[in-house]
């Protein structure tokens, strides 16, 4: 995303149009988006205010609900029974507005760990409210969880919710933090946000070092564990610096929520919404900086603001407010 | 490897000795190999001596045999007989010798490949012996290859041999070569023997944007097609640099020959060792620039030779010769 700078603002009110110029660069990535009309917004929540016949739907009605499925910014949706996910009682929609990419992310990250046969993880920008959540999933669980941060006070934020692995990297003993959290853990895939940089590698070499610690034999391609690093974030939009020095058997590669959803089928989604929907006052709570208005939301100093993308701070777009 | 210039020679004949000073840094990844002795030799061939009383090994007697196993620099070996593969009549030794690391790994790619599910794949450095090889197995398959080469002469050694696609890499159209060779083959797997520097993420990209030429839908997150650089070798020991422009379903990572036998299993490596010895005067003919003896291998200009690894030059120890 640019930022707010390189944009410009024209009209007032409903009618404000924001435009900004796409890097030559990046054009040929596009070439299928030119001059089309994108709707936004991942998920919501709201009240069922008219169903169809189906019992599906019928059951659905005056029910608050989370939803997915696409241009959500709106004050009015038509979806699928199926793709609404009726909230307990006295869960507002507010609180299940978030309730699909963060929660599915954070319990897909531990369903692949497991799912690939890993026994431990590690995240990075790991204060990050998905972050947050993650720890709270692995407590729950009890599986091993090593936190990466960037700040000592983002190390003190998780260790206040009861995080028991977490390496600062900023700090001049990380590398070996970082090794003794995986020789406890034997966390042998992560999880990054950061995507750009050396910290991949840095992982990566850890694991390595955290394995051949207890190997007993020696061999010129190095552990014959597969080490991984899953990058879904882009917080860093610079190139990923892999300095090999890890062996042969790894491997760095996207993660993405819809595949690995359609990876799990209906049945496998459904135990996971369903655990997200029955605890989101708790594990599965989003904080919120502000609320804001769909005008809002295109108002430059705000704009600016959003697409920081900083740890902490998150917006909760609510299309019904003037 | 490190070059001869920082290694010593003491003694002489069959008492020679060569040391060199492993990199600060190397060391940790090292730990459990310090002080050990290692044996070395992925391969060989020659006459069976002598047998034991199982039929298997009674069938071998006299016979001239491939093998498989370490350890192979050395003048008799002794062997279970099922890592020993009888050659046809008429295939000497030393064409039987390099019959397991090139051939196999040749073989494993385009293997690799199709279980993925990948329709044609990229080889890089690719005038390599294993890269010819490559070039004779996708021709008699009929398999889309595309050949990335890292000069005109190279390019035209391939074409020689009947390359379809080959693209050099020092072209100043490098990029439009390589998307269209893309566009014609539909690859969308790399085995890369460079592993440091730009060429994985090139590769990525120029996938990703012969990919979106036949995209009826735009995704921000990229094209849903899975493509995947595997990197096997590393003639460039730098780090690997990658410029994620290439949406989010993408990989890279190590390859390496045994996990993949073994992923295969007995059979299935049956299968491609038959190939192999059946074809070791065509498909897979090594070329060597010399034959020498296990103490000319220890003499200082003839390690800095091979420790080169240069394309096209190949060394032939014959542990018989004096």
């Amino acid at each position: 995303m640019q930022t707010s700078q390189a944009m410009k603002s024209a009209g007032s009110g409903a009618d404000v149009k924001v435009t900004g110029t796409v890097p030559t660069t990046a054009l040929p990535f596009l070439a299928a988006r030119l001059d089309q009309s994108l709707p936004v917004g991942n998920e919501g929540a709201g009240t069922v205010v008219k169903v169809g016949s189906s019992d599906a739907a019928q059951a659905l009605k005056g029910k608050t609900v989370s939803m997915v499925g696409g241009a959500m910014y709106t004050q009015y949706r038509l979806l699928n029974a199926r793709d609404c996910q009726p909230l307990p009682a006295g869960t507002t929609a507010a609180e299940g507005a978030s309730w699909f990419v963060n929660p599915l992310t954070a319990l897909g990250m531990v369903e692949t760990m497991k799912r690939e046969g890993h026994k431990a993880l590690v995240h990075t920008a790991a204060a990050s409210n998905l972050g947050q959540m993650l720890n709270k999933i692995c407590t729950e669980d009890g599986i091993g969880l090593v936190n990466i941060v960037r700040s000592p006070e983002q190390a003190k934020l998780l260790k206040g919710i009861g995080a028991k692995y977490v390496v600062d990297s900023s700090a001049a003993s990380f590398k070996d933090d970082l090794t003794q959290a995986l020789v406890d853990t034997g966390a042998t895939v992560a999880f990054d946000a950061i995507g750009g940089g050396k910290l991949a590698a840095q992982i990566l070499s850890a694991m390595e070092v955290a394995i051949n610690k207890s190997a007993k034999e020696y061999s010129r391609y190095g552990s014959s564990v597969h080490k991984q690093v899953y990058i879904y974030g882009g917080l860093n939009t610079g190139p990923t610096e892999l300095t090999r020095s890890f062996g042969m058997a790894w491997g760095v590669g996207g993660w993405l929520l819809t595949p690995f959803l359609q990876k799990i089928g209906r049945e496998g989604q459904g135990k996971l919404r369903e655990r997200v929907v029955n605890n989101l006052k708790t594990t599965f709570a989003s904080h919120y900086t502000k609320t804001i208005s769909l005008t809002e939301a295109l108002q430059l100093p705000t704009l600016a603001a959003y697409a920081k993308r900083a740890t902490g701070e998150k917006f909760l777009i609510n299309p019904s407010k003037g």
